[in-house]
């Protein structure tokens, strides 16, 4: 009994004191994301060596924080049955943290740290000028030290190289499910989209052209977001070449960009990082400096983003909603008049960039870098062999050359310059999440499209707050999307929301 | 011979390893920069605890880091002998830093971060609500570390508690010697104060009434900083509460705000600010990351500013080249007229606040909080006894009343929330030092005047460039300002200036 109330103490202090080295984590993660943010709104050029090299800093210090010595021990000496249901899953996150962590030595971190602000800087110019041949002499060291990378972790998780670096975004999924997933979609995508240009060719509208006043923009932006939930208390909007949402819960950074001549993008992007933004605002305040209190994965965050924008905001009920607070900040025109706003925002129209892409042509964008990315990691392509095997694919998925065009074809993307490979399948994902779930709410609202209408979105948010967010990384993603919706992931709502959307 | 190879070897890891530990520091440090510029200039209300929480973390993480076991005895193995005047120089400040760090406990290191913090944070409104007693209760606590941090600095270095404080903004300095500089001011400024206030009574001029639309006020000043060699390649100007200079020498941040009644305070203050932002911005390349790179102290940085500001920018000739510019951005009108500019920019009014002072009356201020901190830290006076001293010197020294006026009083400053104790007499160090500077100048660069009224400046930089900017910490206070003006601190010359400009 003694023996036992000695094992109770030991094992409740171990667990505090790793709850305490990565609340340490947690808080040197808030100024790693501050930098981040600033970074991509705010910093000079002239700045960014110098913050590349703290960002490297900090990466490496992090890193030796968390490969401390007595952290094995620390966990051996957890009895997880002592601990409660939140308690048990936070050291189960821990020890996942610990471990994608534990595997890399030092010199890796900070090589690929420096190699990615390298590669990502001078990306910004190349890009621009279409510049192949530098763009990949950067990317090859990326690439290489993303092998490397792959390589420990495969080793440390037994996955393959490809699954190790998946697992960082997408705990829990696999390159096997994936190809399932992706040659389900090979089958029915490309006609789809065939099927819905046919039907689209007769269509006249009204494309925006501009200029349309960026103050105007902006504050359109800030009223939806606002309809939307979004925290300004604990959260800004800014602008930055590509949009994203960073910061920390408590204070929340979303970004845009702006273009003079056309005021439906941009908005949907605003729209898309609100999404991202509740999510973030809403993770459980108690546990917000713990791994368990981070959202559920890249997947998960994805399909917050594309609920908002493809579930909800694009929802013929929702956009009726919104054509008059739209028209009040742009301007009555033919541009904004309903049906017009409407046709815009469910036009398909395979294109170059995946960012300007619509849901239905957006996972061909996807299955492309997939196969790519998973390919370089796995040693069956090159780096300068991408140009050709891009340019394949897009033939083969839409029906685009890309030939000699870089800077729209494998140059348009941040992701492979920071090396993070194995995140490009969250978005496809996150829109087979973001299906599901609006399925699962539509049974359980039966006026959800009444509320969309009305701009009444409590019991919409109400149900993401109870089923997503203030889940936060409690339970794996097939449990959190099975207790959400009756049912693991399960791609046919997918499909169904696009026929009924497009076909229907 | 071999025994020596080995310590000269030994000596020379020992250096560099330490230049390591710093160039860590330096890093982190960095990110504390951005995270305090961001929290000032762009943060939201709902961020500020997480903020106040990861930069008490990064404080108690950069303390650990300095406390490492091994660093006295890295210090031990370094033979300063073998090192060149650089090199001597940035162990010594290494040293300094050092010290300074490990004499306090992590604890309170952290304790008093989150004091400051909560009571910067709750003066921002407390302020606004003329609360003296809901402040005076946050600033209890800080005073109370603070003084915990005086005593241990104070055994460590074996300086008084106060001259300790003052060692961390000005190394070298000591009450005695404030006390002398001081008191001799105090026997000739308020009659110079009277005696220009009775000249100037009979001056007839234009207020400045606005409104003055602040986006040409910005214009206005970003085509000043541009005069004055701003680098926006590695810097921004940006709007906060409190005009600062903070970033890294990379990525300089210089604030102001902007009256839309008054363009001419938010005018001097980005000149102001722009004198500390040329400092930073060519401190030496080689050294940057160490502790010898830095700026020598705040009051030769105040100096920097100062001298931009009320050396260079009031000086008549200067004023003369700069108000068709002003002219060009703000409009003609009869405040913009040369003579009338230079009538406001040489005005001599005893006020309340400090940072609205003119460079006569500016000392007073810095007197009376010197007076008021060092009593406080000293333990002579309590945190309830400063409105009535506060009240009382005003009275003394410039002939104001601020009984219960505790917003214009002594809650009108920043400082002391943060526990900055021993900062103030900086702003007078420097105003003196600034003075000293141009007297050299003058005798150096004889058409001075002839090429403030051109706007040709290059000589002017060259000489701060070469005698104070690239130099940072490599000589102490006392060398750095002989090798320049050719004598240590010299009053005089801030008074002869005072008189010839006022009196002249």
């Amino acid at each position: 009994m003694s023996l036992g109330m000695t094992e109770t103490k030991s094992s409740h202090a171990a667990y505090q004191e790793l709850t305490e080295r990565f609340r340490r984590q947690h808080h040197l993660r808030h100024l790693q994301a501050m930098a981040q943010w600033d970074a991509a709104t705010m910093m000079p050029a002239g700045g960014n060596l110098a913050r590349a090299e703290a960002l490297a800093e900090l990466d490496v210090l992090m890193h030796q924080l968390l490969m401390a010595e007595d952290i094995p021990t620390l966990f051996d000496t957890v009895d997880p049955e002592q601990l409660n249901i939140w308690e048990a899953a936070n050291l189960q996150e821990m020890y996942r943290s610990w471990q994608h962590t534990n595997v890399l030595p030092e010199d890796l971190v900070r090589a690929k740290r420096l190699a990615g602000s390298t590669c990502e800087h001078a990306w910004r110019d190349q890009r621009h000028a279409n510049d192949w041949a530098g763009f990949a002499k950067n990317l090859k060291k990326v690439v290489e030290l993303s092998r490397q990378e792959a390589t420990l972790r495969a080793e440390a998780t037994r996955l393959s190289p490809y699954d190790s670096m998946l697992d960082l975004h997408e705990p829990g999924m696999t390159g096997v499910v994936l190809d399932q997933l992706f040659a389900d979609l090979k089958t029915w995508l490309p006609d789809l989209i065939q099927e819905i240009a046919s039907r689209q060719s007769g269509d006249v509208y009204c494309a925006p052209e501009g200029p349309f006043a960026v103050v105007q923009q902006e504050k359109l932006s800030r009223t939806l977001m606002d309809m939307l939930g979004f925290d300004f208390y604990s959260g800004r909007l800014d602008v930055s070449t590509h949009p994203f949402c960073g910061g920390v819960p408590q204070d929340v950074r979303i970004t845009t960009r702006y273009s003079e001549d056309d005021f439906t993008r941009g908005l949907m992007g605003v729209i898309h990082e609100t999404g991202h933004a509740r999510y973030e605002q809403n993770l459980p305040q108690l546990w917000l400096t713990q791994p368990v209190g981070k959202a559920r994965s890249m997947g998960i965050h994805e399909s917050q983003s594309l609920f908002f924008e493809m579930q909800i905001s694009r929802h013929p009920a929702f956009l009726k909603r919104i054509a008059p607070v739209i028209q009040q900040y742009i301007g009555k025109s033919s541009v904004t008049e309903l049906a017009n706003l409407q046709m815009i925002y469910s036009r398909v129209k395979p294109g170059l960039i995946r960012v300007d892409a619509d849901e239905v042509t957006y996972p061909a964008h996807i299955i492309l870098r997939y196969e790519i990315e998973r390919a370089l990691i796995e040693g069956q392509l090159e780096v300068d062999d991408i140009p050709d095997a891009w340019n394949e694919k897009m033939k083969a998925y839409l029906g685009l050359d890309t030939s000699g065009d870089f800077c729209n074809g494998p140059m348009q993307d941040i992701h492979w310059t920071d090396g993070a490979f194995g995140y490009f399948p969250s978005y496809t994902l996150g829109a087979m999440y973001a299906a599901q779930q609006f399925a699962a709410m539509e049974r359980e609202i039966s006026d959800l499209e009444q509320r969309l209408m009305q701009g009444d979105m409590s019991p919409v948010f109400e149900w993401l707050n109870h089923n997503i967010w203030s889940q936060a990384s409690c339970f794996d993603t097939d449990t959190l999307i099975t207790q959400a919706t009756g049912e693991p992931l399960n791609p046919a709502h997918f499909k169904a929301h696009l026929m009924r959307r497009y076909l229907g």
